[in-house]
């Protein structure tokens, strides 16, 4: 049994903020910070429950990575800068070894994207639970909306889709050891994903639709499809996969790039016109952003469907009902 | 099995907002809303699971009013005006009746106090668990801390202190028949607290430190004293006790009032030059403030001590350390 005033104050506080925009941290009834002129604030929360979104002997360190890093993909899919965050923790026992790598992992994650924590609660509980929500700001008019794609935008997604759906089917069935090469290549894409910041901002002015792909390209790209009430065409062709994604029988492959989840990849819609400026923003970031399919004119019989291509396999397309994203009731 | 969208549609989407500061709610990867020129935004996250926070059996209705006033009695304490709100709930399943009942209590009382759900998560988990961060705003500088009390300034406190531990210890021994009248009474300051965000506004130029009592005073008082480096005389014959409290024993009324939990009253520090003015807002809020002690000079051998006083009962005051707040872990 230890404090909890004392457990906060050894692992968790920052001593010092490096968003710029942090006026009071951990320690009072509440948190102040500015947002700069002109600017809106972006707010996103996220719940992450030990044996439904991570297995219980997840890495720590790797945790406390990705419990911040799917809430910062939440702000790179508005094009949003990351200011600060707040975390509900609740866990079964005050254990000391867990809470100093939990924490490191969410720090070093935190400094990385110069995102502060500036508050939140710590309470025991039979199972961990860890909530966070974290604020960003972007300037008036800028953040990038699910309900805005045009008909005739291109579809573009970034990095590569499927891995951590991989990693994920082959820590459940408990790989073989010929997997072994495989699952250590890709088991960061999803213990710890990237939140593509950077690339969410630079589309600012670029972008018309943008979300960031948790439960799945074929789930996610719906809500995109029914809040701008239009249609898509995807080219299962073009899915920008892993070299190890690649080895796997073509059907594997499209099953974890269009359903897998925990990819954290950014999927967005935007006029051709803006081809050469996307393609070129890899040297930008590092991350390339490829082109996979077009918004389409719903149809009153059926609106916000997506039509599955494939010149190379068409035999192979499946039935568009068997991929959808993941539900969590 | 029900689609988590479905659920989160029916039972958690406002219709309108209300705070006039909302851009963009509850649909998209994140929120927008605009804080205004010359503000600070002002953040809080609070945990509630069951079992631990409140009964299994606890009413949804009050438990949605609570889950929201405990966030925003954190936003009065900072001197903020709210403007909205997250939601992260883990749920055993989807309880259709629970969620209606529970959702009806939560926005009824953002309704209340102009405060928009704009943004969460759901998902399922074996145990009731709560978390809600709460954003608000305070002109620059304005915000009332805890680490600002000054030497020789009144402590104050809103409303009457005691009541909810009262109710709290009575549900835990099955209150006897006789206590049915006192558990009716005052149940509601335990299962529906109201956050005293007008009062806590009005303060805003005249409080020099402020926090909410919600781990009982002799705890909380504490971490003004800490964070302003002082001590603190309290006089138990000024705590303000309801009619009901106030049938108890002399002894029992001050454990409740100094120890117990949950009461959401606001205690604050201000220059004996504002005692007129303190008093007086009363008239425009309805809530009563009671100045119960003084800020005092610390010792060296024992700073941020709370020296606890009575002339009508000197010979029950008890040993300090038999007063201290609660602690979760």
């Amino acid at each position: 049994m230890s404090d909890e005033f004392a457990i906060i104050k050894r692992y968790f506080i920052q001593t010092q903020h490096q968003s710029g925009s942090v006026d009071l941290g951990v320690g009072d009834d509440a948190a102040l910070f500015t947002i700069a002129d002109h600017h809106q604030c972006v707010i996103t929360t996220d719940a992450l429950i030990s044996g439904k979104h991570f297995f219980p002997d997840t890495d720590p360190y790797r945790l406390g990575q990705k419990s911040l890093a799917v809430n910062l993909s939440d702000l790179a899919a508005m094009g949003a800068q990351p200011i600060a965050f707040t975390l509900a923790l609740a866990l079964p026992q005050a254990d000391e070894s867990w809470l100093s790598a939990y924490s490191r992992g969410l720090l070093d994650t935190a400094a990385e994207f110069r995102c502060d924590l500036i508050g939140g609660d710590t309470t025991s509980s039979d199972k961990l639970m860890l909530s966070i929500t974290a604020i960003g700001q972007v300037p008036c008019g800028l953040a990038i909306r699910r309900d805005t794609a045009q008909i005739g935008d291109d579809i573009w997604v970034t990095g590569t889709l499927g891995d951590a759906s991989l990693a994920l089917s082959m820590l459940q069935n408990h790989a073989m050891t010929s997997q072994d090469d495989h699952l250590r290549l890709i088991r960061s894409r999803l213990e710890s994903p990237t939140p593509r910041i950077s690339t969410g901002i630079l589309l600012r002015s670029i972008a018309n639709s943008m979300l960031d792909l948790s439960d799945g390209l074929a789930g996610d790209l719906k809500h995109i499809l029914k809040a701008s009430a239009v249609s898509a065409r995807i080219d299962l062709d073009n899915l920008p996969t892993s070299a190890t994604l690649q080895q796997y029988p073509i059907l594997t492959q499209w099953q974890h790039a269009v359903s897998g989840g925990d990819d954290y990849e950014l999927c967005f819609t935007a006029p051709i016109s803006h081809r050469s400026s996307i393609s070129s923003l890899h040297n930008q970031t590092g991350v390339p952003c490829t082109r996979i399919g077009t918004i389409a004119t719903p149809t009153l019989a059926q609106p916000h469907i997506i039509s599955w291509q494939s010149s190379k396999h068409p035999e192979q397309v499946p039935h568009t009902q068997h991929w959808s994203g993941y539900t969590h009731f």
